[in-house]
């Protein structure tokens, strides 16, 4: 179940991807590339930055297979890829909140405090989004626009109170999973922002 | 006494994230990442490199709440923090002087060349800059105009060169760190930077 | 015999950055760390993905005084450098033949599938060129222009299927890095460039 929704989440982000560097004008390869750090860029910043090496993906082959797929069929496709977008946005917020959780349990997992995990489960579902932007020479959407990180936060700050309770741990990692997602929904539907610090100097 | 410099010096350099996140009108989750990054972004890379994970930051959760907190009253006070420019930059030169020792010193621990620990220094103390200014989408600030790597290097050439004499080690240390304070408050003071090369075709 | 191939590439590498950061204005600092940059970029990336820290150039000065010594002869020799603009395209050509290699082969060391490995051979050989463009901050010129990634992983694909024969290995890393050079040379001669992919919409 969570490797299907692992996967959807995947799809999701290698096409947002797909998507922007086609807007780039890149070629093949460089859509590749792009539609790959994107899907992969979170986990892997979160294997290095705490030792877990080979990276993730490299040691699950799956994945590899997934993105290039997606990706081809999105770039065949790029013409019917509007009538897909509600659907995408679903399996991307869905990717946001797995990839939340799954991160933050690696910390757990290995000793770390609270609020770092909670870190490192923003990051696996941000930092791809951050990379795709950085190498498309754009000043990551992430820093601008959306209630994005707010939710992986919130998410996060739900699973380590529900862990207190007396508390079947798959059901901690579903509820705080729906929270992240909820949040951003929300957010979406109600256009919720964060305020800019307009410099007042 | 060491700590308490890491401190200043991790806080003057996540303020100096903000001001640069604030100019860039981004939101508050922005802002406090771009401090983050800056504030850790060196020592993150060099434990990367040299392959000491979790990286440190991750291990001690003081350095979160001070980058947390110092960001968000650079944040409520950014327009009297000029009054504090003297200061900043003042505490931003000794985190210099002092991620440079300590990058070498770690570097020394793993068995690696001189030269090579210089670099990791010199990493240490500039990498989060440079992060800052990428995720801000502008040419690092330290390819373009200031000393401020110089002064990591010279310092690192004098930590192996007082290595050398019958010198207590702490002693080296310090003495280290201040000729790259030094370096770096006669370079500003004085404007010097280093010849841009032109290209005479 | 491959460690002076690594050489040539390395100092092929290292002057590509140098020509590249002196044209945006950079100093003599920003322009050394740009040169070393593209040089060790690609196996830097690929070493900490595996986990085999500290990375292979930290443990072995001679690449830091090659591309130290290659980069300052560049910068002062810079009005003369077309001259020699042939003999770097070919030293540069032989380095990514070498470095897709050296990058599969770790990666089967570590047990990693084919196509895993392909991918640490094709970074190893081009992230050292992303990375000098994103610090230059244009979009990679990998994603826009050239059949570079594709030579790689023509190679790449050379190499496991003429593992699959009783070969001698180093003869299939010969056989497989010539494949990698002569795609790049064919490419660049006839002008063949992967399709960009036009957005309908």
């Amino acid at each position: 179940m969570f490797y299907i929704l692992d996967i959807l989440g995947t799809i999701a982000f290698a096409i947002s991807g797909v998507l922007i560097a086609i807007n780039k004008k890149m070629d093949l390869f460089g859509i590749l590339i792009i539609a790959f750090v994107t899907a992969v860029g979170g986990g892997t910043l979160r294997d290095v930055l705490i030792g877990q090496t080979p990276v993730s993906w490299m040691q699950d082959i799956t994945y590899t297979y997934v993105i290039l797929l997606s990706s081809v069929l999105a770039i065949v496709f790029r013409s019917y890829i509007n009538y897909l977008r509600t659907s995408l946005f679903l399996f991307d917020t869905i990717g946001i909140g797995l990839y939340t959780l799954v991160g933050i349990e690696k910390g757990v997992y290995a000793g770390l405090h609270p609020i770092i995990c909670i870190a490192l489960g923003t990051m696996t579902a941000s930092f791809g989004g951050v990379l795709r932007d950085i190498l498309c020479n754009e000043i990551p959407v992430i820093f601008r626009k959306e209630i994005y990180a707010t939710a992986c936060i919130l998410g996060g700050m739900t699973y380590f109170l529900l862990r207190k309770l007396p508390m079947d741990s798959n059901l901690v990692f579903v509820l705080s999973g729906i929270v992240v997602i909820t949040v951003r929904l929300l957010a979406v539907k109600f256009k919720i922002g964060l305020p800019t610090i307009y410099n007042k100097t």
